[in-house]
C-alpha cells in the first residue's frame, strides 16, 4: 500500500532526475477564471508528462534480480515514454504494448528512447491478453501505469513539489485538479498533500464519456466507461479508476470534474497564447476545468496540473485554427 | 555605463518579481546539434519574453518625480509589454509606439497591461520623429529597448541565472547564443558571465539580410541593414547596434552567427516537439544557431537564450505544418 513515507523516499530517487517544473500563471488567465489560476507544468518534465517520475521510481526501486528480468508495460505513450527512459537509464530491457491509433509522437518517442513496443488494436484486442502473448511465463516484471505503489509515490513527488510553490507564492489553500486515467497520480498527490499542505483539495478532471472516476466516487464503487477510445484526450482514457487508487481517491478528494474535449482544445489554445507551453488535450482539461467550471470550485485560488505535453502537431493545429483569440 | 555592480544592483529590484526560468535539454535536440544543447526559456518568463525584466529594471529606477511624468518608448512589441506591465505596476502612465505591422497578440497585449499604444507605418515613418512629435516638450521619461543603462542591466540578469544554472548542470565552458537587436541582452548577459562564468563566451545571433551587429564586429564599426522590416524575426529588427551596447559587444563577444528564416522557424517546431515550449521566430534565432551552425562552435556545450513566445497562433500554424517532423 502507497504511503506519505513512500512518496519522500520516491522523492529522494527521483528529486536528483526530474525537473522541478514551473508553477506558471498569466492575468489574462485569472481574468477568465474569476480566480488565481496556477499551472504546473509537467509537459516541461523530461520525456514531456509526469510520468516521467513514476517510471524512474518503479525501476529505481527494482532489486538487481528483478532489472536483470526485464520490464513490460501497457500505456497509450506517456508512462511508455516514462519507462522506457527510466529503463534505458538503469541498463534494464523493456517491452511497451501500445494502441495502434496511439499520437505517432508517442509511438516514436517510445522507441527512440529504447524500448521495444509492440502495437495492439484497441477496438478488437484486449490489452492484458496482448501482454499474456507478449510475456507468457510472466518472466519481465509487469509495471501497472497506475496500480503499482512505487509508480502512484513516484507520482506523488508532483505533491511534494506543489506544496512547496504554494508556500512560495503565497497560497494557503486551494483546488488542485488532476488529469485522470487510472488515479495514480490524483492518489498520490492527495497522499502528500494532506501530509504537506492540509488546505489543498485535490479533484480528478476527465473528459466528457470518460468520467469513471468521478462517476464512482458518486456511487461509492467502482463504475466503468462504455467505451475504451474515441477522444482527443487519449492520455486519460482508461476503463475504471485502480484497485489501489480509487480507495485513496475516496478517502482524500473532492468530487471529479467532467469537461467537454472543446473545452480542453480551447484550454490548450490558452496555454499556447498565454503561458507559451504546449500542454496536450489529455493533459489540459485540468486547465479547462479551472478556466470553465469555477462554478463546481469555491477557493479563491486553482492549481491545474498540466500532465504532459506529447501532441501531435496537426491536432495541434486544428486546435489553433479553430480556438485561437480573434484578431 | 553599465557595469556589473549595475546588474546585481537590477537582480536585487527584478528577481522578485521575475520568474527564474528553466534551463531545458532534450536528447533529440542534442543528436541533431552533435553537443549538449541547453534552451533558457524566458518566453515562459513574464509577459512572454525577457523585456519584463529590463522594462522593471528602468521603471523601478526612476525617482518619484520621474515616475510623475511618465515614461514613454518604442518597440516592435516585447519591450513594450516589459514596459506596460512595469509601468502599470508601478502606477506610471505609458505609452508605447509600435509599428502597425508588429504581430496582433503584441499590440493587444500591450494594451492589455496598461499602455496607451500609438501605431506608425515602418515603411514611411521614422520613429524618432513619431515620438518628438506624442512627446513634443520631452515631459515623459523614454526609455531606449537596449540604449538604456538601466535596461541592459536588467536584461544582465539573465545572466546571473545563466550562471548559476550552468553550475547546477556541470556546464563549466560553453557558447552563450543571444538572438540580437540592438543588442542590450547580449550585452548585459555577456557583463554578467565575463564576473561569474569566465568559461563562456557570448555571440550575438542575428536573422539573415538583419546581421548588423555581425558585420559591425567584423569591421569594428557600427554597421547599419539596408532595410527595416520585412522578416518573420520581428522581434530583432534593430538598424544597428546601439552606442551603449557595440563597446560592450565589442570587448566581450566572440564573432555574430547568422542563421535564415528557414532555420529559425524549423527551431521554433522543433521547441514545440522536443522541449514543449512555445518560442517567438526571433527567439528562436539562438536555437537554430545551435542546432543548424554547429561548425561555427568548438565548445561541447551550447546555451541557447530562447528571448520570448509571442507568436501569431497564424504563423506557428503554417511553420508547424512545412516543418513539423514527418510521421
Amino acid at each position: 500500500m502507497s504511503t506519505y513515507e513512500m512518496i519522500t523516499a520516491a522523492h529522494v530517487r527521483v528529486s536528483p532526475h526530474a525537473r522541478r517544473t514551473p508553477l506558471l500563471s498569466s492575468p489574462f488567465l485569472d481574468d477568465i477564471a474569476g480566480r488565481r489560476v496556477w499551472v504546473k507544468t509537467e509537459c516541461l518534465q523530461h520525456t514531456g508528462s509526469f510520468k516521467f517520475r513514476g517510471g524512474w521510481a518503479a525501476i529505481s526501486a527494482l532489486s538487481d534480480a528483478d532489472r536483470a528480468r526485464g520490464v513490460i508495460t501497457f500505456s497509450s505513450g506517456n508512462h511508455a515514454q516514462g519507462v522506457a527512459n527510466a529503463a534505458a537509464k538503469h541498463g534494464v530491457s523493456s517491452i511497451v504494448i501500445m494502441p495502434s491509433d496511439a499520437p505517432s509522437v508517442k509511438i516514436e518517442n517510445t522507441r527512440a528512447l529504447g524500448a521495444e513496443v509492440v502495437l495492439y488494436d484497441r477496438a478488437s484486442e484486449d490489452r492484458n491478453e496482448v501482454e499474456k502473448r507478449v510475456n507468457p511465463d510472466g518472466a519481465r516484471i509487469f509495471i501497472s501505469p497506475y496500480d503499482n505503489d512505487d509508480v502512484i509515490s513516484g507520482q506523488g513527488t508532483v505533491g511534494i513539489e506543489v506544496a512547496a510553490q504554494a508556500v512560495e507564492n503565497g497560497i494557503t489553500s486551494a483546488h488542485v485538479l488532476v488529469p485522470s486515467g487510472g488515479g495514480g497520480l490524483a492518489s498520490g498527490i492527495a497522499m502528500a498533500l494532506e501530509e504537506l499542505s492540509p488546505g489543498m483539495i485535490v479533484h480528478t478532471v476527465e473528459p466528457e464519456r470518460f468520467d469513471d472516476i468521478k462517476r464512482s466516487l458518486k456511487s461509492g464503487q467502482i463504475e466503468r466507461n462504455a467505451q475504451t477510445s474515441g477522444s482527443v484526450c487519449d492520455a486519460v482514457l482508461t476503463v475504471c479508476p485502480g484497485e489501489k487508487t480509487f480507495p485513496i481517491l475516496q478517502r482524500l478528494c473532492g468530487d471529479g470534474i467532467m469537461v467537454t474535449e472543446q473545452e480542453a482544445l480551447r484550454a490548450m489554445v490558452l496555454a499556447f497564447e498565454r503561458l507559451r507551453v504546449v500542454i496536450e488535450p489529455g493533459g489540459a482539461i485540468s486547465l479547462a476545468a479551472a478556466l470553465f467550471h469555477g462554478d463546481e470550485l469555491k477557493h479563491d485560488d486553482v492549481i491545474a496540473i498540466a500532465t504532459g505535453g506529447n501532441v501531435d502537431a496537426e491536432v495541434f493545429n486544428n486546435a489553433l485554427a479553430q480556438f485561437r483569440s480573434q484578431s
